[in-house]
């Protein structure tokens, strides 16, 4: 049994190397922007991930098992991604003080040559306490804004300003593991 | 300005440095048994976390910050320490899967000098998924129970089976970074 991670992100691997099951990464090129936004963020979490997954399908992967997954902050209705820049990380922190919002995560699981196609999403909610601009500075200048949906990893020093959350914390972080790790036990792909 | 952690738990000290302060550590020798638990979990858990941090005052810390800290996992009205062995922890684990719970932590800061003294507590609902007596049996096998109360770290592999939180994911490791940021804050002890 051949397992892959269709993504780079080390935060996923670090997690996924928790459930103790062997995999290999091939890091997806699919360009997440052709997929539009259209105001629902469970399904589009599950299509990004199942796209994801796809786009290392080949005739070596057939038989293997591989895993997409997608993450994204949404605040009043709005989905936030990677900050361009620290000014639009300034934006967004502002956005979430001292505001609840909501991570979607999508998971996508498919073994073509047996045609196993699972897809799922997970939804946690955050709340940050109120931050002031001095604060929001602070934290901007330990330059952890980067490369980040929302502007901020939970695992940080964003931490210090989240008063609570409701769900699952690896979903914040990038990879639900508990619902990840019902979709593998159904597949025995861990016992 | 000194600041003295009253506690020898290494997860507490990484949390703390978090908050990008100096401290040292000052271990509590103080006996938790001493204090009766009376069924209000978070007046035992201020107790408790006071009376570590009054048991390092002497005349050379009287003019410090000192910082003591408890945490409790509490099931059905009862309060879970340590397991004492692996049946213990065994017996916990079954309490626990399939049910959710409360974990509560005490924070006391003091600084005898300045007649400071200021505790709170702190408290995150977890839910934990069902788990055979086969899967509670691979966890134990790992040997992450020990020395932890209810049997088990959220950061380690009995992350797997938690569905979700309530609250302050930090507050579950042992010290709620949220609420210590705002005391420290308040105290001028970081800016």
């Amino acid at each position: 049994m051949e397992f892959i991670l269709a993504s780079g992100s080390i935060r996923r691997q670090e997690l996924l190397e928790r459930l103790g099951i062997d995999f290999q990464i091939l890091v997806s090129q699919f360009d997440e922007s052709s997929v539009p936004y259209k105001g629902d963020p469970e399904s589009y979490v599950e299509t990004l991930a199942l796209k994801k997954a796809e786009n290392i399908l080949n005739d070596k992967t057939r038989n293997s098992f591989i895993l997409g997954a997608d993450t994204v902050v949404c605040v009043k209705g709005k989905i936030l991604g990677k900050p361009e820049n620290r000014e639009d990380a300034f934006s967004m922190m502002k956005s979430l003080q001292d505001n609840a919002h909501e991570v979607y995560s999508g998971l996508a699981l498919i073994h073509e040559s047996d045609g196993i196609c699972e897809t799922a999403s997970i939804r946690t909610s955050v709340q940050f306490s109120p931050m002031t601009d001095e604060e929001i500075t602070q934290y901007l200048d330990k330059n952890e804004w980067q490369d980040k949906a929302g502007a901020y990893g939970i695992q940080g020093s964003a931490g210090l300003f989240i008063e609570g959350i409701e769900g699952d914390y690896y979903n914040v972080m990038g990879l639900p593991l508990n619902t990840l790790y019902k979709i593998l036990k159904k597949h025995q792909i861990i016992m």
